[in-house]
């Protein structure tokens, strides 16, 4: 297989044209072609495009492994500037765990490039047989079969695909693993880091699946001699731009040596589990007696003992302020593996039941290995744990789950296709997900607004999608009463705003900055406003947050959600939950009235 | 473990009382009390009832499989009395293979003995650990341990059981299987027929699963010095009687040596493929090339070279006239499987493109003994098939398959939750199914008036929700064209009408006479106001047909079913359909004027 063997359609030059493109992939026959963007998507960027185009363009109630569904992926509007912490790509689609729109996103240098390459959105349509690979430079696209990749480990199959194009100042990678080519609701879609590891995940709700049921197994994009990002107003982006920087350079959460770049987002695993929101046991209790040993902190000094030295944590992808990625090493001080984030360690640890790191770690290199969302995999392994396929904190057992999956063994493939089905194939009611997508790492029961969230999410549960967290928990943007239910502003408040930033291209994590410091909030939109040519101000925030909301809400009516999707599972409306010995409580009434 | 151990709630005599009563369960304390009939339920049995009590008393959103949902047993009006034809037992809930509400019903004799002890509808409520049997007479209800039948074949289990109890002449069983024990969304709820065979299925919906969440194994019923039951008009109930047992006995689908009786529901086979309408390869075909080895005939030919005797079939139940059960033999002359129905020679025959009737009466019998829904399993063989398991045609795998749900491997847990999530789990997007529910043995491409039945019916997809086959295939009540769509009206008047007989006790055959015999159904509602002293006409038979589809209709729209959910699923939508190469092409309008 080497370069020369590519084939597939010649995409015209991009050179010296418009800049702003989608590129229209169709796998069936494996042509490809440039289209310019429709007026009515001006302006529009990361989640707002992904989610227009699976408005628009995929029917509601087609099957998600079908023909019929689509893959768009787009950067954010200020990705591929200098603008900090903006290296997102949105991932957008029908999702074959949750049934309604999805929109998963990752930072990597692969959207960054992408975008300098004039490609403000990349459509997959159809449906190959077997799996290809698709390049994308300056020259257009072309495919290859990539048949002989199938089945491997990604770490295996990233560094010769490396070498092969260029190396890392050349390319970036995204790529599925052995769960998205078996179509494995769980699977994610995998995105290289900055030193190569593939490592960075659109993780959520399956998306890996669907590019696994079209054939599409890589995608290496190289943007040499690109123009990169056109920039409408340079003195208001470079305002901006300087505002953002100076705030997450400031706040304590994102600064450098601030918790953040320290102890990684695990540093919530303390917290959370003192507030007794820290699920164990597949949600049966808030609080876990091994919560230290997973912790953030465990983590700097576990590595500080193995290697000797005070690590401090890496960016994901090119430009970040933050830096929360960690590593973890091996007793003999070896790389083991990144990045064990506050949601792994939890839903592969606490949930679990299992304490250790190096268990921990190990599920959660392999799950990077097999192309697997961590939460989702957490939560189907503490579902089959309460069906009796292990004992809640054996880690050695639950490796070999992992493997299963890996495998794609029958186990496996249950596992894989998520907690919900796990639930169902062990006749377990007890399955704490919204929308068939399994709670991430907070108790709704304990925290009543990140419950909201979860609720009424477009995207099942999903604390990304309004992370009320930050003032439920962490004094930002003021301090809550986490047990008070009257939450309704804010859960709609926050999901808007997520929505905003999730079309920036900017991390989430910005949050904790702009939310607390004002001129952070501001130069968000100045950035935006200097890269559009726009005139947007603090009102155009909600504003464009309540689109792409009720675009995703459109899509689910159609696809046939209704508020009873709006739900946390039943059982948390009937047992408490210690320690605080609390049941869910929001009203329907108060839920529903969130995008009324 | 003997009678006189047996220890709960001793319930009161029901000797000299009101003959019309519930028996409420609760197995969390293993109590039962009976309650007179609510004055809202009056004249409501069969389906009627069980719809009417899951609509009022279970939350529509409750997990199917957890301590809020009940489960069900109401026998029809007519059940009990000399009515020919009139054995069923109704049984409801909420589905966890469709999570919507179901109503699934057999022919028994223990649906006579339960009327006849004064039980209108028996409610099993709560959640016991461990697993029990559930003793009814007339001195009450009582409850012993009877773990130690777990995992046990049902032909091992219920021999000792009738010995114990006092044989055939006293009590008749109603169990679940290891599919149920294990809550699998594929289990039905099983009785005797009259030689004490588990054979008689309520099959659809995953109730066994229900019955196995609340931790009930067995329902014994002894109706020992039960009076009966009383009959308000004599004269107007012979009558009605008579021109029933006359239709029944003068119709050439229904009479003696008639169609069914000769070769059984299998009769179907050859005139379903013939027509291009019996799915073959999970749906992929019209057309079997092997139909003719698996047909009734086949059946009725095979006993008779094996036998050496030309075998007509026998009742499911007491008082039937139809007598359509019919039995396989080995080899040897010995019994090998019943009742091998059309829907079961289908689905773990032609579906699976197997044509051996000794492997396909082999996967009938152990879906018997295991508890399961033989429609569903075949479906979910299909799938897995689909999804590279097996190869379609492989019986002898195909039999190690249905092995697998018995041992409750993880692959038989897949198969065991049905078709859907036998298609998540490998990743197949091409399951046949509404709703959750795998659909039956009729091609609704090439017949457009079931096909309309599947998309709308409360149930998920199911034949007997509306049987528009007997006048698009059969000429019953007149010929209508399959291939035409134009069946809005067809589909209406044969879901309401079929609500109604599910609500007398009288079995869906009944339809093929009744239809064609106008006598015949004026004998149906006569038969009813005999009983209940009513004063209905053919008129209520479309309102009472409207009441019960309006609360069922309710319950899944509180559910969170809407239109989107009234779907044929998107394949048949895009992939022709050989031999007659159609899509399906009713519109999404005519769908949804059905029920309005």
């Amino acid at each position: 297989m080497t370069y020369g063997a590519m084939t597939g359609t010649k995409t015209h030059s991009l050179k010296g044209e418009n800049m702003d493109r989608f590129l229209r992939i169709n796998m069936t026959n494996r042509t490809a072609k440039f289209e310019p963007v429709p007026a009515q998507y001006k302006d529009r960027a990361g989640r707002w495009l992904t989610s227009s185009i699976v408005h628009d363009e995929v029917p509601a109630t087609c099957h998600p492994l079908g023909p019929n569904n689509k893959l768009v992926f787009s950067p954010g509007i200020v990705t591929g500037t200098s603008s900090p912490t903006s290296s997102r790509i949105s991932v957008g689609g029908k999702s074959p765990l949750t049934g309604g729109i999805k929109e998963a996103n990752a930072g990597t240098g692969w959207s960054r490039r992408l975008v300098r390459l004039g490609i403000r959105a990349l459509i997959i349509e159809g449906k190959a047989d077997g799996l290809w690979l698709l390049k994308i430079d300056k020259n257009g696209a072309q495919f290859e079969a990539a048949d002989s990749h199938a089945g491997a480990r990604l770490s295996e199959v990233y560094p010769p695909l490396f070498t092969r194009f260029g190396g890392l100042k050349t390319v970036d990678v995204c790529s599925i693993g052995v769960a998205g080519e078996n179509r494995m609701s769980a699977a994610g879609i995998c995105f290289n880091d900055q030193d190569g590891r593939p490592t960075r995940y659109a993780g959520r709700g399956g998306l890996g699946a669907v590019m696994g049921s079209k054939g599409l197994k890589f995608i290496v994009v190289d943007d040499a001699g690109a123009e990169g990002v056109a920039i409408a107003k340079q003195d208001v982006f470079d305002a901006g731009r300087k505002k953002m920087a100076a705030a997450l350079t400031e706040h304590a959460i994102t600064k450098p040596r601030g918790a953040l770049n320290s102890y990684g987002t695990a540093v919530l695993v303390n917290i959370i589990n003192e507030a007794g929101a820290l699920p164990t046991h597949n949600f049966r209790s808030g609080r876990f007696d091994g919560a230290a040993k997973i912790a953030g902190e465990a983590i700097f000094e576990g590595n500080k003992e193995r290697t000797g030295k005070e690590l401090y944590n890496h960016a994901c992808s090119p430009g970040c302020i933050i830096q929360c990625s960690n590593t973890w090493h091996r007793p003999d001080g070896s790389e083991h593996s990144s990045c064990v984030e506050y949601e792994s360690a939890w839903a592969l640890g606490a949930n679990c039941g299992i304490d250790n790191l190096d268990q921990v770690a190990e599920m959660n290199l392999l799950c990077n290995e097999y192309g697997l969302d961590t939460i989702e995999i957490g939560g189907a392994i503490a579902v089959a744990m309460e069906g009796g396929v292990a004992a809640f904190g054996d880690g050695a057992r639950a490796i070999e789950l992992v493997h299963e999956i890996g495998k794609a063994t029958p186990l496996g493939k249950i596992l894989g296709a998520g907690a919900l089905v796990t639930g169902k194939a062990f006749g377990v009611a007890r399955v704490p997900h919204v929308k068939g997508q399994n709670m991430p790492a907070y108790e709704p029961r304990a925290i009543k607004g990140i419950g909201m969230t979860y609720a009424i999410s477009t995207m099942g549960a999903d604390h990304t999608a309004g992370y009320t967290i930050a003032p439920e928990m962490l004094g930002v943007s003021g301090k809550l009463d986490p047990l008070d239910p009257n939450k309704t502003e804010l859960a709609r408040a926050f999901q808007y705003a997520t929505a905003f930033i999730d079309t920036t291209g900017h991390c989430l994590f910005i949050a904790f900055a702009i939310l607390d410091i004002a001129s952070g909030f501001e130069g968000m939109v100045e950035e935006c406003n200097g890269v559009l040519g726009t005139n947007w101000t603090a009102d155009d925030v909600g504003r464009i947050g309540k689109e792409v909301l009720d675009l995703e809400l459109d899509f689910n009516r159609k696809a046939g959600f209704t508020k009873a999707d709006d739900r946390l599972p039943e059982f948390m409306t009937y047992e408490p939950l210690p320690p605080h010995n609390v049941v869910w409580d929001v009203p329907d009434a108060e839920l529903d009235k969130v995008f009324g």
